[in-house]
């Protein structure tokens, strides 16, 4: 047995597999959900127990791990978590690999998740592709020429906050109109929140929350979406439309094959990703040739990514 | 003496050179503008008779050929030209490899340019970069990991037709607010016309031209902003404005190291670059680090970056 170690440290949750070299079923798999006041400290300790119960008696020979987060490739130093305190400038693969004595690699999930799909998903067989997750946040992670593209200082990748309309509204990171502040479920649903409290309808939004605006989410908008609900359809159109604008640019600048969507907003129904597709390609040019997918891992993308990472780091070491 | 032989097919002009292996002089030179008619057949006999003149009876080791115009640089056929009819589907590398007997690579003059600014100009010592040229069109070329990018089907680098103001003036692409309909030479000067035709004062742009404006260009766009007219310098801050935001969204996406600008119109002046790069650091990630410098060989940029083509086809060959 060559058992390979993955790691997800996701935000919310986190996740451990273990899987033998070559293998594409896992051995093990453990999952926990980070508790409300969590820090890099009970992480830490919340994934040591999940590495003990997968490992017990074993020892791999890499350990690949995912961070939900930027990321020091180079080094595998966090630089910080946007979601749980304390992970400024921890050194996450020093501390593993002290810790289980096994060559780490560690990188940030939207690299990984990228990595991931074109080893063992939607992006087998491609030489090229953009990833990107459509979620919580906007992210993205490239392979150009089947390597990892990280940029000069690890920041490539960041589709979330190009500006596709400077008279939209304004993002968290002082921008307007960022495809993230389009096309993210948080925002969509604050966006029909405060377009309801306006006096517009969203009866059926409405229904669906009995009335209770707090309780709108992403999800909510696309039910509601489906179900024919004007103001939801309008706010998930341009979801789509911010996000098919970003990839129509994308494809513009640096022609990959292939782009593959992952994230819990792409799972809003055919009528978005039509809406994307359509709009991608009316914004790159007739000759750039490109194909959206879905992503195929679902939720365990990060930890197959963290498994092709081990292996990458295998095979150059 | 191992010579190469570096051409340049331009659009308006036709250009050759011939250099010693590992120099950085010219040994011979030659310019010609092509006629008001050119097409490809006479594109090709102007340049026959000026590699006739700078060869004589020495014959290169090399051919190194910079097209201005969409090519694919693996089998080195030309797409077409934009400017000159008759190129459609030339095969200029088999043709000039029959021609001459010698090895030729060819490729469009964004990527050209780019391998030239990396390898001789003002991207040496770097490591990725966007080369960004800005006159009649704006276009671009990729150095990742010190290896040109063409992209899946070699249209990477298309930083003109994105949409930085979905809300613009419309495109000849049938897009609005394209990098290049804001920022290019021609469409700086058609709106310049076009808003003084309908009664803006434009004083020192009519002053420039003697009242003549189907003689306004964007070098007298730039030359009327630097002496103060108001008209001048909202146009020509626009079109900073709309290839700042491009470059800032180019940084967040693939964060190079560098980009690096050449074109008539980044002779703009001091307070165009002012803006260029303000704008562009604006757009950016905070975390995401760039500088953004003129381009160093000037016109002979795709003449170097022919010359860098043809040393990189004899390394790897």
């Amino acid at each position: 047995m060559t058992l390979i170690l993955a790691l997800d440290f996701g935000g919310t949750k986190l996740a451990a597999a273990v899987v033998n070299l070559g293998s594409r079923d896992w051995l093990h798999h453990e999952r926990r959900f980070s508790p409300m006041n969590a820090d890099a400290h009970s992480d830490l300790e919340i994934m040591r127990s999940l590495i003990h119960s997968l490992l017990q008696d074993t020892k791999p020979v890499a350990i690949g791990v995912s961070f939900g987060g930027p990321v020091d490739a180079k080094t595998g130093t966090v630089r910080l978590s946007h979601h749980v305190s304390g992970w400024e400038e921890i050194p996450l693969k020093d501390l593993l690999e002290k810790e289980y004595d096994v060559p780490t690699s560690v990188d940030n999930d939207a690299n990984v998740a990228a990595l991931g799909e074109y080893r063992f998903g939607a992006g087998n067989g491609y030489d090229s592709l953009f990833y990107i997750t459509v979620s919580t946040g906007v992210g993205g992670g490239w392979i150009l020429n089947g390597q990892p593209w990280r940029g000069a200082v690890g920041m490539a990748g960041e589709i979330g906050h190009m500006v596709v309309d400077p008279a939209g509204p304004v993002c968290l990171c002082g921008k307007r109109g960022c495809v993230e502040r389009l096309a993210s479920g948080p925002y969509m649903a604050q966006d029909v929140r405060e377009k309801m409290e306006n006096g517009l309808s969203g009866k059926i939004i409405r229904e669906i929350v009995r009335d209770n605006l707090a309780l709108v989410t992403g999800k909510v908008v696309s039910e509601a979406a489906a179900l024919g609900d004007e103001l939801a359809q309008e706010i998930l159109y341009r979801s789509a439309w911010g996000l098919g604008v970003g990839i129509g640019n994308v494809a513009n600048l640096v022609n990959p094959q292939l782009f593959v969507l992952g994230g819990s907003v792409t799972k809003a129904g055919t009528r978005w990703w039509d809406v994307v597709r359509k709009i991608a390609r009316e914004t790159a040019l007739p000759e750039v040739d490109f194909a959206i997918v879905p992503a195929a891992l679902g939720d365990d993308a990060p930890l197959w990514g963290a498994v092709a990472l081990a292996e990458i780091h295998r095979t150059s070491a």
